[in-house]
């Protein structure tokens, strides 16, 4: 399916400030850029780097006043994610060396706290896919979806005491679960098509039957529409923007998807 | 200044013929890329990877049949390049780790074969960027500028005792005296505003005075107005496009770059 | 100076048990590895990789039963740390792109928690070196340094709360307070010539005046005879080694450091 | 199989002379480093860092008289190495991303220029692992191998037309030949057990079945105990030692591989 994507920020700062933010996606096996336009207002110097996990980040100082960036791609997505009922655990030697880091407790997932939880979740299932797809279920089950309630990202361990969470603080969750369980596990930040409210969003990856597969627990049936503009251990390492020094005075976000019925040419 | 170039290629195809294509600019210190589409006719699936050398590559099987790639960028680049007249060479222990491998002889550039030529046309200089100079002037009057006459590449020597060549092979040459003398060298395919006739181009950087500066063999005068693609140790690094299997039955490629009056928003 | 260091490990494991182990060192700008010997027994397949960080790591599944890791490197490295009284701050656009990731929350170091904390402590200071010695010195003043106190690694808001902790838990506040100023900081794990009661050591490094800069909250003096093993975020990427399934039924570890009065040859 | 290799390097040097040496191996899937020693005389500064090969590369100034470089390492390696008659070309679009390098011609593997005699060479056989067999036993029916003969890298047009070479220049006919046809090669090099005479032993790779296998023109039979220090597209990327200045006064090498009848403990 083709669909357009645009998130646009904008910020009015009392001092120059510099920003990190990621907001080019990638194209990949999953997805194809097919147009993309990143502009900023005023027009300013911006160095781009790709970071550990493979992100492209662009640094910039923003100017004090008022600041602008407005971004937007075309893309091709899939319109159906891959599901694997029964796919099987991969054992830790047959890991890819580039997955192994998944496997660690990071800032807002502290998976060595969830050992026990995890095999309460998952009693009697067979290795891999299906423990995953359960952790999934409970979490919908479990943790009220309260989208728009979070200002900072909670981890884990606050986001099961506080029994609710955004679409973020349910993959933390979800990620420490996995991990607790050996397995790999990380956060994807992108855009969701039909997403209610729309807004950034977030899920989860899990590493089973050597591939990454997609899990959603702010969802009862696993749909396809995605975008994935980031990777990482957890939001830690995935902001859509990094702001440094004072906090702006005044900051918005608007995100939008919508199809395309025909594909950009 | 902004400026906005497109590549168009169409081939006709006699089987699947397997791809791979360098035609993403990356964002950097010196361009930036505000839009770019990038699309296919017909829509096939594309992988994206990132090669040694930072290049994004996109690999895909054509179709057998007509098959086209168009791309576009808007970008903001530089109206003028940084010139260093005696800028200093840098001394091996103090080039950075990962530009030593500019320093190795490479296909087409038969560094470890100039080095008697290469002091001689340096004679006298002071070390660095005025070496690098004297041998981008040597070649404009030694070398013949001939563009459009070059079916393959010419490895340094070739266009040594042929005596002419296209941009490509002129930066060669300019490549490979560079090396033969200790400085790193490297090619640069991309795009150069108002090249007549207008094409895909190639120009070198040398790594003198710890940066990486411009030189244009095709030019007396250094312009900017350019957008690079792809970076490598010479033309087998940096194809436009490599192509497996049988050749195509007719392939083309159309090049264009225009000024922007007013940037894109 | 020169010095050798040792560490074996001893197991007792029920099952077979994959181990992720980074007990070999890398030669660097501050450290030589002259010799070196790492052996199993019994002898098995290993598989070893570099992780994001750059450290080496070995993969290989322990077998139920007796297994020992047996390590050693004969190294020369500094008799005294650079320090820089007044170095400054590097602003963030300044920062090389491969120094952003440590300025991140990360598992143990919650460096979001801590801003107002920070900025107490180092209240009226210049910007950069002297910033992170106050640190350093409040550490040793208001956190108990217990060696051998702690199974498993405390978070920085944990050790903060606790007033006490290992080498590795006071290096994670200083790194979260670090971070918390916009100065990058980082973990390393390796060996210290004469430390008492001896054992693997953990120190920081903060990145000021354009250099990584090393501190250690555990001394009141700077000292040299340094041997670097493995660098991260935290305790997370850094552990000496990593055992997955059921917990070893007996696990030792033993380590040593000597001075060599010659260099081995 | 365990074996001790050692290579010692000894130079005269009229100036301080800048060198990059390539001679610490790493542990990998088929290769164990349970011992190593790596000792300078005079002992001197050396940075580390690894090339985009993955190669370990020591990079330092060498003083201006006699200096030593002395290397050795305990090995466990395979005594016998697979084949795989039958075993398939991989089609192109299968291929990894990091093996693509390994398709395109290199300063001495010119293999644009090996088309027509690659396919006569291996006419009428299965694509893959056979027609890499047959090339490397054309090459030791064709191409004369001697040992000792050639004080730097013969490319390998021109070691065809010269009809004979050493390791080094073989392989690099092999590798032509083998990209010539879309199949992955690249050169090793190494320690060979029992070699005759005793030398440094280059060797080539070639990626068919989804794996790199051993070929080794200079041999009618394929044998193990081998050592890899050095990956690279030929023999520009994998010089043991790369001087850069003028030469040295006197310069030599002693290489020794033995077999040890006890792993070292």
């Amino acid at each position: 399916m083709w669909m357009r994507t645009t998130c646009n920020l904008e910020f009015q700062l009392a001092y120059p400030t510099p920003l990190i933010l990621m907001l080019r996606a990638r194209s990949g096996p999953r997805q194809w850029i097919a147009r993309e336009s990143y502009t900023l207002a005023p027009v300013l110097p911006v160095q781009e780097y790709t970071d550990i996990f493979g992100n492209l980040c662009q640094r910039l100082t923003a100017p004090a006043g008022e600041f602008y960036v407005r971004t937007s791609a075309d893309v091709i997505t899939r319109d159906s994610l891959e599901e694997a009922p029964g796919g099987g655990f991969v054992d830790i030697p047959d890991l890819p060396d580039n997955v192994l880091m998944y496997l660690l407790p990071s800032r807002y997932c502290e998976s060595d706290r969830f050992g026990n939880m995890a095999r309460e979740i998952v009693d009697g299932l067979p290795l891999g896919y299906d423990q995953v797809a359960q952790i999934t279920h409970w979490l919908r089950e479990s943790i009220r979806y309260a989208p728009g309630t979070s200002a900072f990202p909670l981890s884990a361990v606050e986001v099961n005491l506080q029994g609710e969470g955004v679409c973020r603080d349910l993959s933390h969750l979800g990620i420490s679960l996995c991990r607790a369980l050996s397995i790999p596990a990380r956060l994807v930040v992108g855009y969701l098509h039909a997403l209610e409210p729309m807004d950034m969003h977030a899920w989860f990856e899990a590493y089973v039957d050597n591939h990454w597969y997609t899990f959603d627990p702010t969802e009862s049936t696993l749909r396809g529409g995605r975008l994935a503009v980031a990777y990482g251990r957890d939001a830690a390492d995935v902001a859509i923007y990094t702001q440094f020094g004072p906090p702006a005075t005044y900051s918005d976000m608007q995100v939008g998807v919508e199809l395309l019925e025909v594909p950009p040419g």
